[in-house]
């Protein structure tokens, strides 16, 4: 808790400023809309400024003793249908009860608008043609440097994270925790198994002279995985990205509670999956495939795949 | 829009039922609490009732027109610190401009009460044969009804609901907001296209016998969605559940920026690579392929599948 007095203080600032007093504020843009956790990111001016401002808004969670609030006779109801034994209803409740957290960014520079920007994101689909003449030319064309892959593979660089190793030229890899992963708590555990072999790009490039690969990657990474994480086959999450962020063939390792981005359909694609298709549908599965593609809008590859030749 | 004579009758059932008047509400357990998406599931009784119930709240996401009527003076911020640029603040504002969004089930069923849970979740593989041999064994016993899906097919409820219906007996589907979607902003669209075909349990039973049911709902439904929110189809996600949460094929439409439960690899199978599948791969593709499961910890299919018949 903070004492009374410092709050006064803040709240003639505040209102000295002008900054909380939302009367006249002028939207320049919606920055970002996020539907799922309920976040958005406005630009615009307070009354009187000429100053950039980013005003943050999030829904907040709800919490036991909000819960409890809602479910009075505090709170509303209408009907909008009801099926069966399913109602929908809107409710409105109290504004104690459902606050939103705010923050204000004044004055907002440039670097800010942009950090808070959205991204537009399309689907599209890579057929094996569009692969061979559009995507793998422009793969050849980019300078993409990947030292910090060979440096790992070669020991020069991360040894000590190493959790585990197949030395082999062909079959093995490297198995060490992701950038993303503190390896403080194994909800949200996340490794990477880079393989040896440093002529496969993607899984497009797999078919069943990599099987061995495959397997011996899916059963020795679960393997140092359960003991030394204590985390079962059937709660981690194995798979390749297609497009990857690099074009040397790696697997992610996730705990299967762990939403971590990136594990969509059309981006995420399951080792077992990848090895079931190749070994009992088609053994150039891979090669023949339509596959799914999620680009942002600024990806150079976006142009080139929605174009013709 | 709901004709206003029909609201009316739906508020006087409502209140008969007293199911809308939370007053009294007797709460028995939070079963979830998704702090991320800002849902809750609570499990409890209506006053005078001895029905369970499971009341779901989600905060309903920013629009457009809420963001415009939020950043005015009807809404009071208080400052909670500020450090240099940065401001963080808790608004208060008009309850018309933050509803949440609540489903009532009443009476829920033990299932429902699993469904809402909070489970462990484990990535299983199902082969064709464990298919053949267990889950569907397991599914023709189930007596999880279905009427609402029925209810909506024979236009008996929620027909003011439906964006587009086809209805070829074969190739038809109705195409309707999912309960998710509120409708007021598309950067979280979410629709269902649920086929008029009444036995396709799921993409386990597609064959190419079913390519022309799979077009008819990836081009009109994609169609529909642009012409009545203009919403572009690489902009969209259109997928299956598998396993699905009923057993009658249904399809996805979501915003690709709306990052909703259910859309992870090993979960959600997008219709353009079903069809991919079937036309280009091979005819019987869903017949023969090891499918990733996950299912719940109490999900009575687990045992099934993981120990030997």
């Amino acid at each position: 808790m903070e004492p009374p007095v410092k709050k006064q203080m803040l709240e003639e600032k505040e209102d000295k400023n002008g900054e909380a007093n939302l009367n006249g504020f002028n939207i320049i843009k919606v920055l970002l809309n996020d539907a799922k956790s309920k976040r958005v990111h406005v630009h615009g001016k307070f009354k009187g400024s000429d100053e950039d401002a980013i005003i943050t808004m999030v829904k907040t969670p709800f919490s036991e003793e909000s819960i409890k609030s809602i479910l009075t006779s505090d709170t509303t109801l209408t009907l909008e249908f009801q099926n069966d034994i399913y109602g929908q209803h809107s409710a409105h409740t109290n504004p104690e009860n459902n606050i939103i957290t705010t923050q204000i960014i004044k004055p907002a520079t440039e670097k800010h608008l942009m950090k808070y920007g959205d991204q537009k994101v399309f689907l599209l689909n890579e057929s094996a043609e569009d692969y061979r003449t559009k995507t793998l030319p422009y793969l050849t064309n980019q300078k993409f440097s990947i030292n910090w892959v060979y440096n790992i593979l070669d020991h020069k660089t991360e040894s000590e994270r190493i959790v585990y190793e197949d030395p082999d030229k062909k079959n093995g890899f490297i198995l060490l925790p992701d950038l993303k992963w503190d390896g403080k708590q194994v909800t949200d555990l996340y490794l990477v198994a880079i393989c040896h072999c440093r002529d496969i790009k993607s899984i497009r490039d797999l078919n069943e002279n990599h099987l061995p690969l495959l397997k011996n990657i899916l059963n020795k990474g679960v393997e140092a995985i359960k003991s030394k994480y204590g985390v079962e086959k059937n709660e981690l999450r194995v798979y390749f990205h297609y497009q990857p962020s690099y074009y040397h063939l790696h697997v992610h390792f996730n705990h299967i509670h762990y939403d971590v981005g990136g594990i969509s359909v059309g981006k995420a694609h399951l080792l077992t999956d990848v090895i079931d298709n190749i070994e009992n549908i088609d053994s150039s599965f891979y090669g023949k495939k339509c596959l799914p593609v999620l680009l942002r809008e600024q990806d150079p590859l976006l142009p080139i795949l929605q174009n013709p030749l």
